[in-house]
């Protein structure tokens, strides 16, 4: 197909396109005469890993290179290209707190991974959010909350491998590596809400709904 | 306690307490003399509160009024309490969606409620977050990953349920609506963090790790 079709077939503007081929985010075409090339079904499929790299996944220009070009080495394993996927996928990182704060954070994730028998990669993005946020909370007086951080990693747990037989069921690496930002983007999005829903749906049972006094205090 | 005191031992700035003060945020203390009031352990625990609300919740002022005047007055459950500060909680809410897109979404969440037997609020955020999550999903051609849904609900039940006996094991109605927000916003964000963690170990299993050639292609 040439360049209109395959703006049409994709829904990506012909002008979109260019700047991709410019950028080497796409393969160029089959040229057929010195101003036209031919375009086929991996320039659409690319095209949709492009769109959702940079648009659903929010990755740099730059990281989005590094995951193609991770993809399309053959001596690169899928696993670390998910993981290059990963390290450009936007997470909470707060301020950095004090060492005291951070030393607590360490041994509790350190604790964690333990449990769990996961590794983590020091310097990772997640590793630094989860430090940020569990050093943030130390901070501000609720070290506590972490009494359930074993049964949040359960449930990571539980929904990570659903994920992960999600997009190994996918048809191909392409796809495979789209459907890991799609579902982890969007995944996010619907397990936090998800989570208040059920926050909510949980609350009308352990607290009354009519009067004051919850069943807690009455007790 | 003075004034001066007050804030060396919430640690809020004395001008931050007098703008507590003057909104309302913050009851007044006892009046001791015509430019003295002295202050109590209520204070100090309201003051937590309403740091909670507004600087780990981002409720507006406007909101952490409504949610204090739930918590003060005699008429209303801890659980609705509970609903009025959740109402205020930030949460994605992607653009609309065409109306076939919404429509899909709403025939997606009603079934998930059915499922679950859950209930849900029409224009509560939450609802209109997941409806504009799924939407979206389904807009960009993203409807498949919905296979997923009831397994996100069941991990997010699992979290809800530790989130709720969590605040409902704390000393007093304002702690639990303290321990709701820290625990609702930080536990986003550790979720979140987890879940990819988790990824991360999981695909280590199921992909393999070096070469090029996932286990899955090599079936």
């Amino acid at each position: 197909m040439r360049m209109a079709e395959l703006s049409r077939e994709s829904g990506v503007p012909v002008a979109t396109i260019k700047y991709y081929l410019r950028e080497g985010l796409l393969h160029p075409g089959e040229r057929t005469s010195p101003n036209q090339a031919r375009y086929d079904g991996t320039h659409i499929q690319r095209l949709r890993l492009v769109r959702a790299l940079l648009d659903i996944g929010g990755l740099s220009v730059a990281t989005a290179k590094d995951v193609l070009a991770a993809l399309d080495s053959s001596e690169v394993s899928l696993h670390h290209v998910l993981g290059v996927t990963q390290y450009g996928l936007p997470l909470a990182n707060p301020e950095q707190a004090d060492e005291e704060a951070r030393a607590w954070a360490w041994a509790t994730l350190e604790k964690l991974m333990d449990e769990r028998d996961w590794e983590c990669e020091e310097g990772s993005p997640v590793v630094e959010s989860l430090i940020g946020v569990l050093a943030t909370m130390y901070a501000l007086g609720y070290a506590d909350f972490v009494s359930v951080l074993g049964r949040y990693a359960e449930a990571a747990e539980n929904v990570a491998e659903v994920d992960v037989r999600y997009i190994a069921d996918l048809p191909n690496p392409e796809s495979i590596v789209e459907g890991m930002v799609v579902g982890t983007l969007f995944g996010d999005a619907l397990l936090v809400a998800l989570r208040r829903l059920a926050q909510a749906n949980v609350s009308a049972t352990v607290f009354d709904t009519d009067g004051k006094v919850s069943r807690r205090e009455a007790e």
